[in-house]
């Protein structure tokens, strides 16, 4: 006698290994490695059979996974209508990583963070570029064949501070391009004084999703080839990075005023910025600004601390094939990595759904507090 | 010195080759084979770097295509945000289609008709079975390992009129799968007398997309094998249609009472059904139930018409591996092809959008009209 | 000690008059005359206090209201959030209505029907008339110096026929303004097949409110001079009936070749139509179209019905005062009087809601299959 | 022969009175006073019939407004849908102001500033009450019976800080109004991290319209009886001044740690606030609070400014019988008056709309920035 529990991945982002399933209370599923790679951590899958029963979930290979130690503290997510994402109960012990959920539908799917589609990705860009104050860019194209599109944004014609912005180089931290989206409607907003304040001032080039192929294939790390994105700028290749070369490449073009690149964390549960302390060119002024910026953060949301982030790099010791690094280091400008939980952000906690898309898209839209502060400061004249 | 003009379509349903795009005014393009197959006609892609000039867009095999009748008086679709498609001027001369449009966007996306992605796909199962009078079940997989999903409508535990729906046997005809939105949001409507009416009386088995490899693919007939699902109703097997064998399977196990199978009519340029007078089992019953049906359509939708439709099978003569044919045989019930045009309803003209998703979707709200007629009539008895 | 209940009534439609409120389980209330009149049986108010308790409201003068047997199997209706309207219990014993009811909320609303506000209203005349197919006109002022409002809806320059539909000449039957928004609504709807063809063939004349002082004063029959309107089209007057006059003034202007006058019914659980039989020119042609116009609003409304309805008058003896009897007799053309019940439907009970405002907006939007098969008979040639 | 322009007022918040509308381009009227008073500049109404014609609208009385500065450099607001409002040409010369207007539609409004109506405020209190961390209370009712109705948001229940934030004593200051809904939109966002951090800290009290009777009948500055109410903090009596009278009763019995009083100024083009400098209680407590709350405002709002407002008060002579100034001296708390233009920011000025609703509703968002730093700073401990 066949189990009624159907697990299927075929789809955008979809990522599970089914060991056995004829038990919905000893499920017992592996994640799959990256393309080209031995990284692996983002799942997302779709259960059907399972209404009114404890499903219990064992994820056996949990143990081996990119950051093992974010899965301490970690609750997974799961949505019946792919719209709301919610937290259900899930432990790690033993290197095994356990979700324990009794699905009140047929259909259920369970993800590492609510999944951003390419889809999605296509109906942001085609909805942003109808707002006149946008246009966009072909870029270039991943190894695969899909686009890389920049939006740039702006209300001026004339001299303007550039302002980059870049999110999912690591294509599973889909909390970065739900950021995006949020920063996007605070630009749009046309009653907003900020946004309506530095269109005026700033042209924003976005790129909402660094990585399309990644995405699709639902790695957490790498593009198609395999590559790590946030270790290509020091050598990016159209072979390998073509996605960080084509940026690269405008970024030379029209030049770079300041630079937040969005990222998850597996492991560090709060809000938080790296900075450029450790490379060569790091000066009183980029310390300034980056401390400018954090304090204008920290003064309009309790979502963002200084407290917990990465060690500080010492002087000259910055690798800068990281993306951050790089720019500052090239333009000498702001520039910071921008990190957001994918457990929840412990100094607000939200039980229901953790760290979430909506918190994300409000610390998109706030960053133009710190970012508009930073422009209007003596810093930039 | 390259093109500024750059055609993309690796997307979900994307179908296009370029021959060349140096010159935005002779833009040479051909419609790729559905996989493994020899049908071609559907295309879909996204074209950047035209704003502002007229962009000429030569679809040089448009001459094979499946149906190349269907090119004469055909015009494309276009669409700047993927939500509202308009048609563009499209002429058919020498064997060659002709695009002729000055996009007033960077990005825009040219199709055979307006898409329905797989992530809308999954989208609309969530959203229907998150409704109470509505669950899910799990038929079987695709070839390629894609969900076959069938909702099941209805108010009552008891003893039922079983509403078979299928559509997009055939990927291509993506109005399919518009016209079962429509018709689901109708039968959900909570305040409507006829959805309430019937949902007492009747079981909806309804498979709002038949063939997912092949939208996926952008093919315009068959799945990922080549096959062509609607003439495996005689000869269904698991390696080449497991979409139909599931379907059959499931029509054993509770009965079937009526058949609506959902197309889109590449030539004729209405809406039309196609009964089952051909068939043995063919009798002065079924013949009443299909006249009372298109009747009582007849009265409700400036839509539908009868005058023209395919040419009547003689006794005995229909091909019983055409879905609603081998139904209508095999369970002695009303059981109609329904299609719907490429190009537009020429009684009832839209000059801008021609035939649509919109209108797609009211008559699926419409065919509830006369599912209740025949559902209430003396012939159900 | 005082009681924390409060009942108040000072808004647009409010109406109700409290004789004692100290007691949560004993609220005693009357329900006021309409404006210079002795009918009465419009109620309306809001009561604070009550969250969580038992609240029994007493309405002492039921007996005498206009139409006491519209008490029989009623339900009042309940709202929270002034959207949402749904049935709460309620009885009719020894002259006294009761509804016995625990609030959720600190702040309810009660009623006798979902009501319709003039803001909605002036709201609704903006929203339509910036519709490309629709302008205003303004016919006349109320006594109380308020616009009647004509709203005329073509797609067409040329000859077209004439479809006048009024509108709440009763003010406390607001289902029939929901049933015009529900009308105006499918009207708008640029893909649906029979407002599309009916806007080319049709010009629509509508009065969504004939009333508007009665509907503020919260009203059940008559104006601000105490006049029902619906007696009044034999002897209307500036001095009485402005609303009445005005109309009849741009029907003479413009013709008329079809009416419908919307109404609610205190006391049949039933919608249904009245004719124009017993009018000095009721002809075989008129009877024709009645007949076609009732057998197709059976067809495709489960919520219309045909066996209750109003005694039919005798020939010659209709009574001319009345508005469907008077154009009827006038233009000799199809002319009904539509009710819909304060109840509900009892061959398709709601017991939530009852019939509700969405409901009636559905047969507002399902009017127009009728009125198309009508206009589109061999008796309109 | 008779004009076809048609002016009429009588609905909630109108307010015109037609000397002599026959010629559409010289339309003249003067602005009623409010109830029992000789304050007037609130004015509202509707035109039908200039459709494609320039009309001209003469203010005759202008001049002897309440606040005759207040129409330099003033742009009247006009709507077709009552909607979205956008400003129309207008000047003021010789005592005389003049609005010239082609309208696009048949029926067009205009007023003073976007509307507020009683209905929408009745709206606004059900919408709010369905949250779960909000009740109402019923604090009394107005000379005419309107409910004075009290919003308590917090998502504690034990000990917290009181906010209190009245709006629309001066009922025609409709902007007061807008800016509470956005401040109650902002609070009820679940997601919000500010939102969601002063809910556990705070317990808001808000009066979103303290002033119904008069803005129900289209009065500037008094309430039904003539009174200004913001001149009754030191005088509130059951008979002139219930409003202010029962929100005094309450701030007694839970206690006042911050209080913000919202209006809109006729005169000056900018959003300020004025505090509490000199008040006999005045303290350096209260100024340093004063100076955190503009300081942060400022850093999160180009909207905000504080270079022009108010003359400050001397010490000690301060008028107690303003609202804030009351509250401030008697709970020794940061009270202030914050006021938005009728005008425009002229700072960031936006020439379609001015200043606005959804400007306003920002700005009521925003504000929780700075009563958050407050209330979290050392002032507050
Ligand atoms: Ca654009
Ligand atoms: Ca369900
Ligand atoms: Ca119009
Ligand atoms: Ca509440």
């Amino acid at each position: 006698m066949t189990s009624r529990i159907k697990i299927s991945s075929f789809f955008d982002g979809g990522n599970i290994t089914v060991i056995d399933a004829a038990e919905p209370d000893n499920i017992r599923v592996s994640i799959p490695k990256d393309t080209e790679s031995d990284f692996f951590q983002w799942f997302y899958f779709r259960l059907q059979g399972g209404m009114g029963e404890e499903c219990i979930i064992h994820f056996e290979n949990a143990k081996d996974a990119a950051y093992s130690e974010g899965w301490e503290g970690y609750q997974a997510v799961a949505s019946y209508d792919r719209e709301h994402w919610f937290r259900v109960p899930t432990q790690y012990e033993d290197g095994i990583l356990t979700v324990a959920h009794q699905p009140e539908q047929d259909s259920v799917y369970y993800a590492y963070f609510a999944p951003y589609s390419y889809e999605r990705h296509l109906d942001m860009l085609s909805w942003a570029s109808s707002h006149e104050d946008c246009v966009t860019h072909h870029l270039g194209e991943t190894a695969e064949g899909r686009d890389i599109t920049l939006l740039e944004v702006t209300k001026t014609q004339g001299l303007a501070k550039n302002i980059w912005i870049t999110a999912r180089q690591h294509p599973g931290e889909t909390m970065a391009e739900w950021f995006v989206e949020g920063l996007l409607e605070r630009l749009f907003d046309e009653s907003h004084p900020v946004a309506r304040a530095m269109l005026k001032q700033c042209r924003f080039y976005i790129v909402p999703n660094m990585n399309p192929d990644g995405g699709v294939h639902g790695n957490l790390r790498v593009n198609s080839k395999g590559v790590n994105l946030n270790r290509e700028w020091k050598r990016s290749s159209q072979e390998n990075s073509p996605e960080v070369l084509a940026v690269q490449k405008k970024m030379a073009e029209v030049g770079v005023d300041m630079f937040l690149d969005i990222h998850g964390d597996e492991t560090l549960p709060v809000n938080f910025v790296d900075g450029c302390i450790g490379v060569p060119n790091f000066d009183a002024r980029m310390e300034a600004m980056e401390t400018l910026f954090s304090q204008t953060l920290l003064a309009v949301s309790p979502d963002f601390q200084t407290d917990i982030g990465y060690e500080q790099d010492y002087f000259g010791e910055a690798n800068l094939s990281v993306a951050s690094k790089w720019v500052g280091n090239t333009y000498r400008c702001l520039s910071l990595t921008l990190e957001m939980p994918f457990k929840d952000n412990e100094n607000l906690p939200d039980e229901e759904v953790g760290w979430s898309p909506e918190r994300s898209k409000i610390l998109g839209a706030d960053v133009l507090y710190p970012i508009y502060q930073v422009i209007n400061s003596k810093h930039m004249s």
